[in-house]
């Protein structure tokens, strides 16, 4: 039996091809059931897979599985796949429209035109500026891409140098992407080895006009770090869609610096990730079934 | 003799190759010697024409060269010579990120940072969306070639269909482009041919879904039309850095729809498009010079 929280899709019975398809609002619901569970689209907490001893597979409807990595999902032979690529797009274009909204001052027009004020300046072209992708996966790469069209020179830092990086001019190490860019923006899941990578010495050695963007994940950035790097203009300003905590606090001093846009975290929250997203789990339903190898299996030692 | 109206620059001094380049605040200052100057870099009155019988050039500051072209310039011998190309990539940027602005509402999220409030909301993406692009030249080619990274259909509609049109799908008449679009976006030169085009009729066959972006000059809209269409919810909203009336006077409707955004026709003011019309200027004045053709003749029927 395949679980699936969610609402009633008849692409995912017609991809279980007979297999038997329970559709549940959280996984509560299924506890009469957790004996013959074998596949879950949601997310499984330990107490659940404590109880589901057939299960072999879970998909999490998100793109970056930190929170479904528990230790013991790590421990246990549960397949993990992700919905990695139902957000590269819309997260790419975010990642523009906050470049654009920083070095156009957006919220300055805003002001403007509240007050019907007209508030003529010169600003920046992002063409001729370095952007700096921390992170060529999915959104990385599409940003790249979106970025050469801006005429941008393009900087990336990946694990994996030896996949393609069609768009991205030169892939190079922290340091030069630190020392070089205009804009850095971090496109990578929160893992060991990212979370905190973004500290007070990292922000130091960034330009004085540079920008820093967010659209992974909060944690990659030490908080406080990067509070006082745009309180001391050590950097120029930053557009954070993911943060440390979520909901961000309204105590948080993000949302009222005067050179921070902030969004929550909701610059894939689009109708194509949605569409995508069923997508995604439709086909691996159907690889389930048919026994053909799932789409998405996250490397549980990487965490992505 | 070349006046120049602005500050004194070197790279013109240098390009003129011995002729002499005279700098002033405005062509008022150069009364005295209005007989001598057979070229001017400005905008040239038909007072100042009719007192400078040996001007055979007048190159002017704007990319759009409406309000030069007036009857005694259109009669004269005079050739003038536009800034077009300076504004091209910042009135792409600028296109795009009126895009984004509206697709995702930005206000929406300005104001919810603004209260400190985590307002999440599902939004469109501008993939697989199209854009139709009214007005193939500098700007309109490097939208064409945005918005293709960002995965849309392109439309287009050009007065010379037999010019190359690289990134644009579609060439297509103001019907289809109309029918079509999700984003209507004018770049064209204000002319006689254009001014007026987008009337009751034009936004009355845009879908209710559809936004109308001016980033050339205003006029080429009807501005009570277009209000008409937005407060009926005829199109789903509007960008406007162009505009019938600039400044926008503070009581104009404009500044306060909520489905609106202004920009103080704002686009192309960049640090590039300061960089890139001085480089125009230099070039010119070398040419004339020397003998050469000029760049950015503007065709006097046509008027652009």
């Amino acid at each position: 039996m395949i679980v699936v929280v969610g609402k009633e899709l008849p692409a995912y019975v017609e991809a279980a091809a007979g297999t038997q398809v329970r559709f549940v609002d959280s996984l509560d619901d299924a506890a009469d059931v957790f004996g013959e569970m074998e596949a879950v689209v949601g997310h499984v907490s330990p107490d659940v897979l404590a109880k589901a001893p057939k299960l072999r597979w879970a998909h999490s409807p998100s793109a970056g599985v930190d929170s479904d990595l528990t230790p013991e999902m790590r421990a246990s032979s549960v397949v993990l796949t992700s919905s990695a690529g139902n957000g590269g797009i819309p997260l790419a274009e975010h990642s523009m429209l906050l470049m654009l909204m920083l070095s156009r001052d957006v919220p300055r027009w805003m002001r403007a035109q509240a007050e019907h004020r007209w508030d003529h300046y010169r600003h920046a072209e992002l063409a001729g500026r370095t952007v700096g992708i921390y992170g060529l996966g999915n959104s990385g790469i599409d940003l790249a891409q979106k970025a050469k069209a801006f005429h941008m020179r393009t900087l990336g830092v990946r694990r994996r140098p030896d996949q393609p990086s069609p768009s991205v001019d030169e892939l190079c190490d922290l340091d030069q992407l630190l020392a070089e860019s205009d804009f850095v923006v971090v496109t990578v899941p929160r893992t060991p080895t990212t979370a905190g990578v973004f500290d007070r010495d990292a922000f130091a050695r960034m330009k004085s006009s540079a920008y820093f963007i967010c659209i992974s994940r909060g944690g990659i950035a030490d908080d406080e770090a990067l509070l006082e790097a745009l309180q001391t203009g050590q950097i120029a300003g930053a557009g954070l869609d993911a943060h440390g905590v979520e909901p961000l606090p309204p105590e948080s001093p993000f949302w009222s610096l005067p050179n921070v846009i902030v969004t929550p975290h909701n610059g894939a929250t689009s109708d194509g990730n949605l569409r995508r997203s069923r997508e995604i789990v439709a086909e691996n339903i159907r690889r389930f079934v048919a026994g053909e190898p799932l789409h998405n299996v996250v490397d549980k030692i990487h965490g992505y």
